[in-house]
């Protein structure tokens, strides 16, 4: 009997919980919860259930204490607290989230105890990785110049359910989605020069990706890209971006609201208990006694009247006598309150999750340019048995199988670039579609941004 | 006899020690200067200096503990630790810098022991609190209802001195000028309503003053107008805005490095060691195999051929292929590096500080709006004896007088906006032709901004 231990149970737990409760019985695993409230599916699932603070020292060292394998899907900044008790009791550890600083720093003692933390393996970070990752040892293998990796992840709406005329609606985070592009500059290579894009223009410096079947989307400048030359190893490769998909013109639309301010999450407003949201909006516009808040944004942005972005606003109801009925907030905590009444999946919406890799190189260091390109598209059940769910839960679900099994037996600190672990993961989720197209062609010329 | 402490005798110390220098046998002063280098400026006025780092705790209490009055004009981040000897021996401590929360920590001790700290009392901040404040304390006792209070100030170069298309010169630290408006949004009062402008927008909301004999000029918004609010004793006030002058069509064009991302100080660039002034300008650009940085950037910000902006740019040099020759920068000290050799003011340059503020009122509750201004307009002799270090310094000259000569005698913590401050520092300072123009007028009509 093997005792899995997983912190949080909220949105994104669905297909990870389900999977192991459903291969609980043949593998012999005892799946127990620690979360601060108990939640409908960990009942309907009989999983086992305790009740705890993350913060509570005590009552998470008496869990992780029995537990053979613990995984985190708190919020990223509790994963210290669950690594601490597992370095203390040395248990492994598996989270979806990105391996900073804080998590970097228990690297010696898991050394040291020999134990295997891996992180970054839900889907971005996580199937981007591997799927990445496979291809490039492929081609290196094979003896190919690398000349080019742009890589491009979008969490979407369905068509089906793309009832909005931003062609989106939250299927994560929506704060994360409100402070995106924040925190330092997006860095990218393109052909051996460094470019750095501030925040203020990475809405406007997007680029159009054909993918087929799938449509037109824009993608914009994700981040740091330098961070994986060495991640991925791919040092002195000439041209490296990674970026965000959105469907063609939110960027611009979006563009409006960093523009005025209104994603600003490091201030409070004043007064924001007796603001509607079209004083919210007026408050970043110069004051008239008679012109109309949306004639001064139109013109203070310099939005010509027929553009699509007007409508786009309109929609979203920022111009609205709506009180905002929030007592204290920031501008971007208005901005997100406005959004989730708009862009919430409804019950029975559709998400989809949209990954797109394009690698160019030579065959020999003088050859000619060829393309490959890598695709998935997961398409969500309902609103609750997201792509979003999916696609992060499941890759967790498999690598906790595999270290369950003992079929994956590193000991270290890991994000799963390596065959050992993305070869058996990507295999195993085949079998529930998540599974990428592949397409090989000449190159007949590189784009630049 | 009386000792007179003053911690720091960089570039703005000049009026301030000559000050203290010629009067010190009529009152019979000391005079000290602490700092970590020697001055030709503290050798010739035959000042008495004590070598010393402010960070040295023993070497500062040391002299501290003589010191009849303590004045810095070290950098702000310093001053907390010439308070910490100041509070330890019981000594008044005077600075021309804003009182902020480090300072403000202070404030039991020294009401405690019955000290006297004045913060603020420079130029701005400084005279612009105790020239507004005479004027708000005045229409006040005459009944009258405010209802608007605006104040603006600059520090250029005097038309004399002014040979470039920027019509700007660094009379003070040029960090703090390429930094300007970092940190926040500006936010003030118009007609009631709150507003706010991000960074990103703050130098094209500016707006056109017209000073008459001294020319046009433009403003854009300073920090947080709200804060003084309570500093002024305006509660209320429908509307109050503080700003910045440059001439008109700085803004746009310093808009441009704002927009690239030129000034952003939180990250290191990489390479920035064999980088040239155009390779700096041209990563924040999009790559093109052949076209010139020049139209990238023209293209990228949307900036006609025939601009006044091009050629302001063009004169900077930023399209150099000088080498930058830093090792280490972020993009903001790169900036700096390339303007400080462009806009240092020469040894015969004259600077001029300008300081502009705008009253509207009604003299009685439902009559007439007035408006009344005050302006002051100082030029500087040279480059040594420039007009911000005469500003800044002789506020602060005149209150160590009053204080040494028992003129002054308060206990607690203060900025110089009452009258027992102001009166007498404003009087003497028109023997230094520091010389506030005030009119009144009939206001035919408010402005929006």
């Amino acid at each position: 009997m093997k005792n899995v231990l997983i912190f949080g149970a909220g949105r994104s737990s669905i297909f990870l919980l389900t999977y192991l409760a459903e291969n609980a019985l043949k593998y012999s695993w005892r799946v127990k919860v620690a979360d601060t409230q108990e939640s409908d599916l960990v009942r309907s699932l009989g999983l086992a259930f305790a009740l705890l603070d993350v913060h509570d020292e005590f009552a998470r060292d008496a869990e992780v204490k029995d537990a053979d394998l613990v995984i985190s899907l708190l919020p990223a900044r509790f994963h210290k607290y669950v690594a601490q008790s597992c370095v203390k009791f040395s248990k492994n550890l598996l989270t979806a989230s990105y391996e900073t600083a804080e998590l970097k720093a228990f690297e010696a003692e898991v050394n040291e105890k020999g134990l295997f933390f891996l992180n970054e393996c839900g889907l971005d970070p996580g199937l981007d990785h591997m799927s990445a990752m496979k291809i490039i040892n492929q081609l290196k293998n094979d003896g190919c110049v690398m000349e080019c990796f742009e890589s491009f992840t979008g969490g979407l709406v369905a068509p089906e359910s793309d009832d909005n005329p931003w062609n989106y609606k939250f299927s994560w985070n929506p704060r994360n989605v409100v402070l995106a592009g924040q925190g330092g500059p997006a860095r990218f290579i393109q052909n051996g020069k460094i470019k750095y894009i501030p925040y203020n223009r990475l809405f406007r410096r997007t680029e159009m990706i054909d993918l087929e079947k799938f449509g037109m989307f824009e993608g914009y400048a994700n981040r740091d890209s330098l961070y994986y030359l060495q991640k991925y190893n791919l040092q002195g490769i000439p041209t490296i971006y990674r970026g965000t998909l959105r469907r063609p013109g939110f960027s611009k639309a979006w563009n409006v609201f960093v523009q005025l301010g209104a994603t600003d999450d490091s201030y409070y407003l004043e007064n924001v208990e007796n603001m509607t949201y079209r004083e919210f909006i007026n408050s970043f516009l110069p004051y008239h006694p008679t012109d109309s808040v949306e004639l001064k944004l139109f013109h203070y942005l310099n939005i010509p009247q027929d553009s699509e972005i007007v409508y786009k606003l309109k929609w979203m109801g920022i111009f609205d006598k709506t009180p905002i009925g929030l007592k204290k907030a920031t501008p971007a905590q208005v901005l997100e309150h406005i959004l989730k009444q708009k862009w919430q999946l409804q019950a029975d919406d559709k998400d989809m999750i949209v990954m797109w890799h394009k690698f160019v190189y030579r065959k020999e260091s003088d050859g000619e340019l060829f393309r490959k390109t890598s695709s998935l598209v997961v398409t969500g059940e309902n609103a609750d048995k997201t792509a979003m769910a999916k696609t992060v839960g499941l890759p967790l679900a498999v690598a906790a199988k595999l270290v369950l099994t003992g079929q994956l037996n590193l000991k270290g600190m890991y994000i799963p670039t390596i065959p050992e672990i993305y070869d058996p993961i990507l295999a195993e989720l085949e079998d529930f579609e998540i599974t990428f197209q592949e397409a090989e062609s000449l190159e007949t010329e590189l784009v630049y941004y």
